[in-house]
């Protein structure tokens, strides 16, 4: 079987940066956007579109849809759900393929019969703040405004996460490792999961 | 400053022998039982009874006394509070003395201005109960005892915790690292810890 890392991350705490360093680091493929991507080839519908449902707003709401002729299928009508199907076949397959880290879409437990290395990556408000504002150097909102909205994404992922796995987002009980990147910067938390990775493969 | 890492753990987690080890890779002090010992004799009460109070009983109960004269003190009246304020003392001046790894008793809380590594040791019902299986092979309880016991052991942790430092146990905001030793065994956890400590200082 292959070996497979999961990584949940709160918005902001590196998380993403970190899934890319390992993956660098142990030479396993790593899949993120590329998902959305292909969730969106698979189902037709556009990539923003499914990343709103995936990310921020995960509801029945009205899809821009980009070839398939304006049908009452279940994609338009149950989007959320399609997209997780199609989400769960298209990370199975991955996961076949070869040793990889999968960062976020409820990976963890869609990849649960893989025995994955679950990982779930968080960071203090002000460090997550800091981090939006290194990204986006231009951002003009107020910390109490980036608060919030960071705050707002990861209600997102929660109930998202919820939904489909019956399970709560983010405790501990349901990862291997959390690691609070507030003090263990993205560079050494991804080297100590590489050492413990290759130290002796879970 | 002396690098510390405090370790807190729940009952049958292994936390305890993941300290030990971690002290000896990194050749750091190591400090459990012997904070115990210290509070005793310094408080001249009996080694059970501070145990009693650090791990079982946080409350206001009458002590075993050793040695000092039946004096109204609040050594006796108020021991939680008078063994607290030893154990900082206790805590403070070890950690002054050189590196060191301590397990348990707040030391996450009462060493933070040394600003230590936090770990926090967990792990799953069934592990738990394996593990202390595997410490008493004369344990006589059934699965279902033991997991109240232990359950019983962790709640006294957590209201002793809480009662002192005004945070939730285990909440995984207040630790750097929390590690799940069902997945993650005690030996591969130290020494993952380990690299991370010797390849660049917290």
């Amino acid at each position: 079987m292959n070996h497979i890392i999961t990584i949940s991350r709160e918005f902001g705490s590196g998380g993403r940066e970190l899934g890319r360093r390992l993956a660098e680091k142990l030479g396993y493929a790593y899949y993120d956007r590329e998902i959305v991507e292909e969730i969106a080839a698979r189902s037709e519908l556009s990539v923003h579109y499914v990343n709103d449902i995936l990310e921020h707003k995960p509801a029945f709401s009205f899809p821009i849809h980009t070839g398939a002729s304006f049908l009452m299928t279940d994609a338009i009508w149950n989007p959320t759900q399609t997209i997780y199907s199609t989400q769960c076949d298209i990370l199975k397959e991955m996961a076949e393929k070869s040793d990889c880290v999968v960062v976020g879409r409820c990976s963890d437990h869609i990849l649960r019969n893989f025995d994955p290395l679950r990982v779930f990556v968080y960071a203090q408000m002000p460090h997550r703040i800091e981090r939006c504002r290194e990204k986006q150097p231009d951002e003009q909102r107020t910390d109490r405004q980036l608060a919030r909205m960071i705050k707002n994404i990861d209600k997102h992922r929660a109930k998202y996460y919820e939904f489909f796995t019956d399970r709560k987002w983010g405790d501990k009980r349901h990862y291997d490792i959390c690691i609070n990147t507030s003090a263990i910067d993205v560079k050494r938390a991804a080297d100590m999961l590489a050492h413990l990775v290759t130290s002796s493969k879970k």
